[in-house]
């Protein structure tokens, strides 16, 4: 069974390669009445495209998108939402010298020990160009959570070995305004400097780094998350491991959390003002993630997203062509030296999917 | 849509509470003609059943498995599976205590949010109880994977701030055989003994500490893992954050590897010692985990698992009651200082699931 | 990918062979909150179970359903629902003559040929006894439409040849009892005799006859159904056609209306009273069936089942083994010489699971 | 959960409406190496199509078919194969006139009370127009199949009242020949000319007339369909009840075999002619219509499937508008006077969408 699609009632299904006609997506199960604001979802692809400042790659794509279906005099109709974006700059002969060399950690070799046949022209459909449509049907998936008052918070909060001090408490749409004004997209200004440094020397000499995605949601209601399987951090979590590059992903407390006790880590709710039920039990601490046995509590909703490194880079590297001979690769196309700045789109994008999927999901369960 | 189903062509269903009746699981889509070895599974089951030393819960289960359906003459039958295992010592009485009071970091609250009405014994269906299921049905998993050559070995990698060293290249059976001479189930017998300290002086103290489990899959195939949502390793990451007080999962280079440049990070191959193509190509290092663009590519697939601290503690908790009064909660049930020493089977579980689902989907994808 | 599950959200696994430990059925994504009646399921199974009367199968089987999980103190919790049938009276032996031969028209030579190990005792997982867990959980799902307000009438509308007339337009509780008072289960008294004449002289003559189901839903709400695949007249048809013994499904006009003119085909709206929006919009015929486009429109759901013979029966027949040489077999165990009184509630079963998960996936549609 | 998803491992997602930008679908799941053969598609679809006749509408749409995706030098790559087909012929001021009116027996009224907002011209997502998307996709289920062996016949055995005389055992070809020699698609020649002139004159009245489709499908191998729910001729079911205007389905002996014995209906083996195990163990008769127990037996598969009279007639009739005021409707557009012949292309493209499916199902099951 392939592995195209993504969500169970607000579903996506996915298709494109690299260096093809187009890329696109498919949502079936969007609900009905939602207006549709196209610069929206426009400014999100934006964010991820290529060629946006001189720590991306240089590959020109205006990443224009084009709505085929469901979607009627500005308004979802309740039938898929068909949304294609053309390939344009499709540079294929620059990947001419690797159609017989696998590239050191990149799909290559797996691809075509899988498949048997593969389209080579830059990565095919294992390219991270397909997230693009990832980020298109996130940009409808964060309208239907407006809608909801649901607000999803990413920044770069690691490159190499710089670390971003923890979010202070601002705003969604401050810390989006401080985010915006560096091409790092670090919520630390400071910060977002160093790394901006330390990309720009990595490219020089044609080499790439990783580096981490935090993320936040503010504004989620109580009860998302279908135990046992699907709880809401499960989804999540897989929603980020299927992102190209990533590495690891943890929530709340996370890999800092299993060195922790008990007496330390337990969330201790905070009684009411008044005594009586509020509508959300809140914590004075937050180690759970706004998460708790696999459902949300209301509190915010953290975690980590952990990127490798991009895998091609401008240095001669030994490599195999596919009769198992040695022989050299090189980058030679537009490559990222960094990936997380154009990634905080996609992460965003893949949490409201999950966070759409699971508020339907929710609204079918009680009595 | 509930979330009790995991996998897609070798699928599983669990059901039960921690107090009721039975738990039990279904599994759907297991090949036929495999050889069922009851001593295995029971033995599986035994190494995360509750009571085996010092460092567990003093909860006495046998949890004895029984196979209802789908197995005929000792082998399957292609039909579902059904195994249920009772529940034998339920002192429901030691959680009257707590009907009426949310415990920190547990799921008390967000039961009762989310579904109104809740099985409050033990936790219910939110206890980690229900995982004995997932090591039967793993089991089975295991069974299927051995026929195909496949191994898996998890073990106990840190707890607490303590670290075990890498592992040795051993065989599978070898580091079995030293992980099950110490009951905190770590590889490596002089950090067990430090582990073992730690969990002990914790227990008296009526703490608990979180820990680390590192897993090895051995012999994987190439090719496992669907792109783009299904990678293999999106798919582990799922099945491992859906283990209760699981808060981080990563694989290959990990959070570690974000650290990294790409020139230091790549694996190169190996180039076949004839020249000719073999069967895998190999890498120098293996920072990919073992898998590429989501496919194995045939090395050792590694991840690794985060557990958070149980959140069951002997001393005494600020609390609220549904009614959002203040109380207090203090565990007086049976329960683990450190979850991680039982959990070592449910991460392998889990993890032949995954794998025993992707061997049978990628059986049908080449012409 | 195995099939043993069906529906979306209220979804069903069912598991068991006839002469196993026990048949069962998992329930997932069933409300919490909804009120148990134990009795009424019992019931429900009493009208399937064999040793009814002289024209069904002597096997003696009491059907107790138990509810081993998700129920808690009378109502669902929202977690999986595992119940489980014992199976009672497993005269195996009675199976051993066809141990090594093929029974025509059964599913002795597929299952056989597909998974290539086989529980031959009573046909295994084909035989009809699978369900009985259909049954149970029916019971559930018509427990939850029936707090929707919705009603599922079905009886035998033929015998052989001996069709029932039209129903009249009584209530279901007066359809229910007349139905219940004679032993084929028609609604029509007079056509009742005649069927049980024929079935009765059918049965000494060690032959069987096939026969139709009728069903009608009443008060379904407007909005049921999910173009363009899972139409509610799709997954009826799917939900009617899985049942043994089942060769073919219409609703509505179905294949008469296809013999029919558009102009007369055509179903009216008749203006409402007033001269204002009504709740639903009605009209004067329902060749529609009640379902528009795939789309519960309001208006009575009708639909038939038409049934085969069954296929065992008490004379002596030619037959092969596995090994294709020529044997005879003639029916020795306990059977139906006419499926059909005890498989209306079966087709009830199925209707409601199909309702009750069309009902579910309906409420997230629209915002 | 929306429904416009159909398959498991060889899975379709269509999208797009009758007035919109396009219409399309994506393949997920169809094995990588199977040549793609453009002018066998364009020829699938060229058998549906508008304005091929007399008896059929006269829009006009050349229906010509783009791949976008998952096909590179001629071969399937594995990927997800995205198909679009332009609108061309939206004469959507056709449709002004039913903006405020529910025409009778159609989904105008279902569609706007479910979902609230509704692209009222031409049906929008509820028009068959959506069922090219499905032969598109059919036509590459239909070479996946032809890879194994398989053929799918379906062809008009009747028109009104018409009924044509049962197929001689032609091969397929021969079959096809004679079918596409006359514009109603019915492989009987004689009676094609009568149906041909009822659907004439109907159409000169301005009505419409209903019909059925009968289908075989043959080499099919042993062992396609996964009890107890994904039957073969449960899917089959569901496949052709999705299809627009489709009022019943029934498979082997359908109907009729509920009016029959068991001693005349069961299908009794044929000795082999070596007294040794063939391939296939074939049948005297095939009542059973080539599955059994919902596995296919290898003799030849048999279906019919029953359309409804098309609702849109071109004479006046009284309805309704969207406030429940009486208003009258008249078809102005370009409609059919019949289906079934268009329809011919759709049947076969949804039975092999169904067989491509199990035939990938079927390949896991066995050790």
């Amino acid at each position: 069974m392939a592995g195209n699609s993504f969500g169970q009632l607000f579903r996506i299904t996915t298709f494109g390669e690299s260096h093809g006609e187009a890329i696109g997506v498919i949502i079936d199960g969007c609900p009905s009445n939602l207006d549709i604001d196209m610069d929206f979802i426009q400014a999100e692809l934006d964010k991820r495209k290529p060629g946006q400042s001189k720590i991306t790659t240089q590959r020109k794509e205006s990443d224009t998108v084009q709505i085929l279906s469901g979607v009627f005099e500005g308004k979802t109709t309740g039938t898929p939402i068909a949304m294609i974006i053309p390939n344009e700059d499709q540079r294929s002969k620059d990947y001419s010298h690797i159609k017989d060399a696998y590239r050191p950690s990149h799909a290559d070799y797996t691809y075509d020990a899988k498949y048997g046949h593969r389209d080579h022209r830059g990565g095919g459909r294992s390219s991270a160009r397909e997230t693009a449509a990832r980020v298109a049907a996130g940009a409808i998936a964060k309208l239907l959570l407006a809608h909801n008052g649901i607000e999803i918070f990413g920044h770069v909060s690691a490159v190499g070995k710089i670390d971003a001090p923890h979010l202070t408490l601002n705003s969604v749409s401050e810390l989006l305004e401080i985010r915006e004004s560096n091409i790092v997209r670090c919520a630390d200004p400071a910060t977002a400097n160093e790394m901006i440094e330390l990309i720009d020397g990595i490219r020089k000499e044609g080499d790439t780094v990783g580096g981490k995605i935090s993320c936040i949601v503010k504004n989620c209601p109580v009860g998302l998350g279908e135990p046992v399987f699907d709880k809401l951090h499960a989804d999540l979590g897989k929603a980020m491991l299927s992102i190209n590059a990533v590495h690891g992903f943890d929530y709340g407390s996370g890999f800092e959390g299993s060195e922790m006790r008990g007496s330390e880590h337990n969330d201790l709710f905070i009684p009411p003002a008044d005594g009586k039920v509020s509508e959300n039990f809140k914590t004075v601490t937050n180690y759970s993630g706004g998460i708790q046995g696999g459902i949300s509590n209301g509190m915010d909703i953290t975690f980590r997203v952990a990127f490798k490194p991009v895998a091609t880079i401008m240095q001669n590297q030994q490599s195999l062509d596919s009769s198992g001979n040695a022989s050299n690769v090189q980058g030679k196309g537009r490559h990222d030296p960094c990936v997380v700045p154009r990634a905080v789109a996609i992460v965003e994008a893949m949490a409201a999917l999950v966070l759409a999927d699971h508020l339907l999901r929710n609204r079918v369960i009680r009595l």
